[in-house]
């Protein structure tokens, strides 16, 4: 079985790794490669890591016409411009994914707040399903339109549901201090993103109130029904990949978090709550679909949680492979790696 | 004036920082290099960046008599080791600036508690000083024996204690989420300090409780008379220096914090506090003496400082020859740079 | 089909890399992982990155009897250690790909020089085949025992054995100047390869002939009928996998070179020859087994040619399972990408 | 004694660096600092870094009219911009050192080869002089118009000049094979210096001719008088700052060429040639004004020679204000360290 698949936006970051991901897919075929800023150019041009059936494909534009045999469209695009192509695939019968931002906000004033646009097709929110997958997996399944989630929110929900659900966190107190690969900032040339600018630096930012905080505080109270508010700090970090969120909580029963998260994620390929005691690195998951969890009681009532994950591939490209894989009916493990390539 | 001087524990990285600080100080001259494991060496040979006048010197055993000459002891040894030599280089007449945490607590259970040890000379603590400088500038002054103070509380004292005097943090909800470059773990070879194992990758440790927290409670409370717990989770980072501090905090008056700092540090040459809005990255501070200081007030009760300093010299040797330096009269920031190499 | 795999010498960085790669094969299974100095350890505890099928298996000794169903061993162990153990998996009938130079010299005099050991089994060399695949394939399908190439010599040799069976290149004057990330030398606790005396920092070594220098003149000899001198030069570089090779030719009718060597891999999937005029970069093939390579005539009688390789996969462990591919006469590009992680 | 200094194109690398030392100066103040695209701005704004006196100044534009009390303008503008504020810098009676080309070619014809430009000032080419301090001393004590040399034929010329004025090296067969730190490409925002493009990843550059091979074959020829032809294949390395030459050389008694060099350099504060055998590493000079040189024979007739600056100081900023120094008759030393930060 050979599924017609359509990226549009593939020359940034998160594009490259969807490329080499279905590029190595049993099932997904690329038939379609669309760049708005490098529109014409060979995919090997741009991404000279690509060496696969897609390196000789000529980047298309965006916003042309999608052959008739694609069946599914990832759209890694800016957001606002995103909405605007998913709303063509899905008039067209495509299934997609979208890595935007722009269906993962049921609550339009969030969008809003958090990113400053009007959203151009909010009707088609009450269709997109949120695609944490190993909390979403059944309506994955159902539906055409999936949200991938934002990075920094799939590495703090993972760890925070079980523990909201089981109502052991004080949801007034939550601190996140979540630390990120320069490669989440995207390809965009920026001084401040310059090698020199962020090789043997780092530095806090996005205050008072980063994007992903929103995205955070609706999913978490969304799927546990509580209301939650995150302190947020994320940072910048002179590494490529890798994202690590130490989330300093309050609550009860600390003792028990470590048994309440690993029975929760015991049958998940993608989410590993390591022995009680130990910390993740995110060397370990680099590469890899994987998130890793550790878990320290501080005191009865104090916790320190700490999660990492590969940001362009669990936070991004990755679980976008696994919803598809999903909305597919496919293994969910099709084409991605639960080890990471060490070193 | 030439000042005669030795440095015990040499061949280390604040033993190394030591060396190139006081070979261009115009006031201190290295007259003695020791270290344990490469006694018998040149200087040169063990560190190659070094080629001024101490470059040809042989490095001689650690418990080696001490030149006659010798007005002033530097001691970067191991922890217990140091107190030995501190002992030696007192008794013989020297003033001493230790860079272990053997003379940091006062409160010898909490030296204990953290570093498992016995002390050897408890009778001495009585006459030492902890020596953040912008805080202890009298009593350093004073005494015979300086306590240079850790990496970590020096970040996270310098912010604090303003705050804390003036009654507006809450003092038992501190979190303090820090992040250190490479160097701050040691030269010793270990497999986990590898270039291969840490580049690319980060990490949490020193959980439950690291050493240093111990350190940063008994000094918040010892400059400001409040009881202060921290919950204090350290980083290791990619990178070879730089210390990044993010402390959240619940308090009161929030909108006023960094007016408070700014009026605290505005004569102070080594303590910046940035334009209100403004965070530090550690780049700026790199190969400088100097602590740069972040404050965003997320509501009147909640705030987030950031710091950043150089852990070799503002957090190690660069505090500790600008304690050197208020010990003999001299001026403060002699031998020191408040400026970065950029990039 | 599934063929059952042991893997000596698991934990260093091109055991770690057998792991992953062979986790994920289609056709080879591993049953049996060993390790000398962590023996008895579960494979996650000392690889964090494997979360695989081999991530619960305890590590045995690398001199322990292998398991009756295994039909092909890695032996990634040090020099004249794997010889031994070569030896004893021949002995019992399964076939091998040696990661160690053991079998890499059937001129026994330039082992000798080269590591300063002698041979304990010379008369195995006759039977072994040098498996750079591209230019082996027929003997690595019939042999019993691969010695699997170095990693600079294969980034040298792939360009140049094109050129010298034209009869193109002025064997006395070959210049080879190479630059490795740091994972080339292993994951042994030394200081010199710790992070902090690693990053920021690059440095030539092996002077006046490095090990694999010999390698590279008998190789390029025996393929070519010619008596091949190299002035070989390696570079450690701050960055953890990679390694470019810059080689420096006199020669004749240069300017077909590029077309010679297109020619030559056309057919090849992990050898690319870039657009007449281009350089390649290290990071297009980190993660990959692809070699690419860029050809720039500077005259008709001098060119630069400047091949990439990741030096863990194509440089070693990729190679290696090429190699076994073919020796079990499965598709030559299972298991393996050719596509790297970008960035 | 002050000497006012103005810094034209302050905002660059070598414009950050030109201000921490000139700040640090004990002879140098600065009274003018210029810039063209930040022109308006605060230093600090635009260097986080500078926290010296420099750090509140204003930045003019760089045709602005100089202040009357400037002595000494140093140029860090693109090239033929320079050349334009050169010219009316001594036009006004003040001394220049110029970090552009514009200046180091009495060829002009290479110039145009090199640079792809017409000179606009071809007249003052008579009375400038290139710069490399140690060759050169006397005539920079005498001029008003230095050309500060390039960065690489800095690394290449130290170790080369003395060995060709012994008629040591065959002049036809000269190899340089060069890696420089990103920090050399300057601070222009480009997709292609992002840290996620460079880090982890190496590339060869500049072919077929790099601009700086004329440099070094202008110079070469006229500071020895023999027709000098180099091939010169520059690289581009994941590491802020530090440039290593290595340099293949034939020629003949290479036996003798660590006296030759040696002796050359006995006095020399910035030019250290290690121990016979030992080979440099950039680490060792990183924010110092050293050069350090190895040398290994292969034979009597074969040598290679690795020579190790940091490219923004003895390569750029470092020998400015060397230059400055011999201008006005201080020591050469001032305001320049010879150690190295170790790490």
């Amino acid at each position: 079985m050979s599924i017609g698949v359509a990226v549009l936006g593939s020359t940034g970051y998160t594009g490259a790794e969807l490329i080499r991901l279905l590029d190595a897919h049993p099932h997904f075929e690329i038939l379609h490669l669309a760049a708005h800023s490098q529109a014409g150019k060979k995919v090997s041009e741009v991404l000279p890591s690509i060496a696969s059936q897609s390196a000789n494909k000529t980047l298309a534009k965006a916003d042309d016409v999608l052959p008739h045999d694609v069946e599914l469209v990832f759209t890694a695009l800016p957001h606002a411009a995103a909405a605007k192509s998913v709303k063509k695939a899905l008039d067209a019968g495509k299934k997609v994914v979208d890595l935007s931002a722009d269906f993962r906000h049921p609550n339009l004033i969030n969008y809003q707040d958090a990113y400053g646009l009007e959203h151009p097709f909010p009707e088609l929110l009450g269709s997109s399903v949120y695609g944490l997958t190993e909390h979403a997996r059944e309506d994955v399944a159902k539906t055409n339109l999936v949200a991938n989630p934002g990075c920094y929110p799939t590495s703090v929900l993972l760890p925070l549901i079980p523990l909201l659900k089981q109502k052991l966190v004080e949801t007034s107190s939550i601190i996140i201090d979540a630390k990120s690969g320069t490669s989440g900032a995207g390809r965009a040339a920026k001084t401040d993103l310059l090698y020199c600018e962020i090789n043997e630096s780092m530095a806090a930012y996005g205050l008072p109130k980063h994007r992903h905080a929103w995205e955070m505080e609706e999913w978490a109270g969304a799927y546990t029904g509580q209301d939650v508010q995150v302190r947020f700090v994320p940072h910048i970090i002179p590494m490529t990949r890798g994202m690590l969120s130490t989330i300093h909580l309050n609550g009860k029963k600390c003792e028990q978090w470590h048994s309440v998260l690993s029975d929760a994620y015991q049958d998940e390929p993608f989410v590993n709550v390591l022995p009680l005691g130990k910390l993740p690195t995110t060397g370990a998951v680099k590469g890899s679909n994987r998130c890793e969890i550790g878990v320290v009681a501080l005191s009865e009532a104090e916790a320190v949680v700490v999660s990492c994950i590969d940001n362009l591939l669990k936070g991004a490209s990755g679980q976008a492979v696994q919803n598809a894989n999903v909305m597919f009916g496919l293994d969910e493990m099709s084409g991605l790696s639960i080890n990471a390539a060490w070193p």
